[in-house]
């Protein structure tokens, strides 16, 4: 059950202006970074900022930078838009009950999945708390 | 995130030996029944047979059957072996702590997906215990 390129490039991206912001980020920043083809982030910096996670701003010293505040961003909410088949399958007709069963035991398993990473912001995985929770008193990572 | 169709195949065999139990089931029925390539599913059979799910039985009049009975096997454990992804990736010395986090989440979300698919059996997908359970005053397919 891999998740797709796409995913880790996205939310790599979403990571690195998580970190850097506000100042803006360059493509080929993460590029280097990550050792990610300038081709395949371009690609996703692009749909990023069609679905308003980032504001691409334009030309020379041009980059992006988030477009919602990192702990406003769930693991989830952009796995479920970077990868396939979370859409709700249309029901087939022609499906025996025990088709219907495997389907359903599958939504359910990946509503579970799903619920895990909507638990987790960018802020989250980005920022590393821990010494300042412990500190605090804190225990583990924010949930 | 899609589960391969090797996932798919493999659990469509153990549905149809459980409900055919326990007569032999053919490759050739399976495939018609389901549209799949024989090919695919010879290579499948073979492997549920290593991995003691299926045995097969040679020679003319012969087929493959379960090996264990359908209520002994969960959907949860075949997808372990079906699906690639699922084995802990070794940890990457050059990986940053937000590195590991993002990891960390995966794995967690991961281990929720499994466990859903932990509490089917092939038998609570395979028969339509639903009448049965309703006369009973029991709800819900069997947990």
């Amino acid at each position: 059950m891999r998740l797709t390129s796409y995913t880790n490039y996205a939310l790599r991206t979403l990571m690195f202006a998580a970190l850097d912001a506000p100042a803006l980020v360059r493509v080929q920043d993460v590029a280097e970074a990550h050792g990610i083809s300038r081709t395949h982030l371009v690609k996703c910096v692009h749909h990023l900022g069609q679905w308003g996670y980032l504001e691409n701003v334009r030309g020379r010293g041009g980059g992006f930078r988030l477009a919602r505040p990192a702990e406003a961003i769930t693991v989830g909410e952009i796995v479920r838009r970077t990868e396939e088949g979370f859409a709700e399958t249309p029901v087939d007709p022609a499906a025996t009950a025990a088709d219907r069963r495997l389907d359903a035991s599958f939504e359910t398993a990946q509503a579970a999945f799903l619920a895990v990473l909507d638990r987790r912001t960018i802020r989250d995985i980005t920022f590393n708390d821990d010494e300042l929770r412990a500190a605090l008193g804190l225990s583990g990572p924010a949930a």
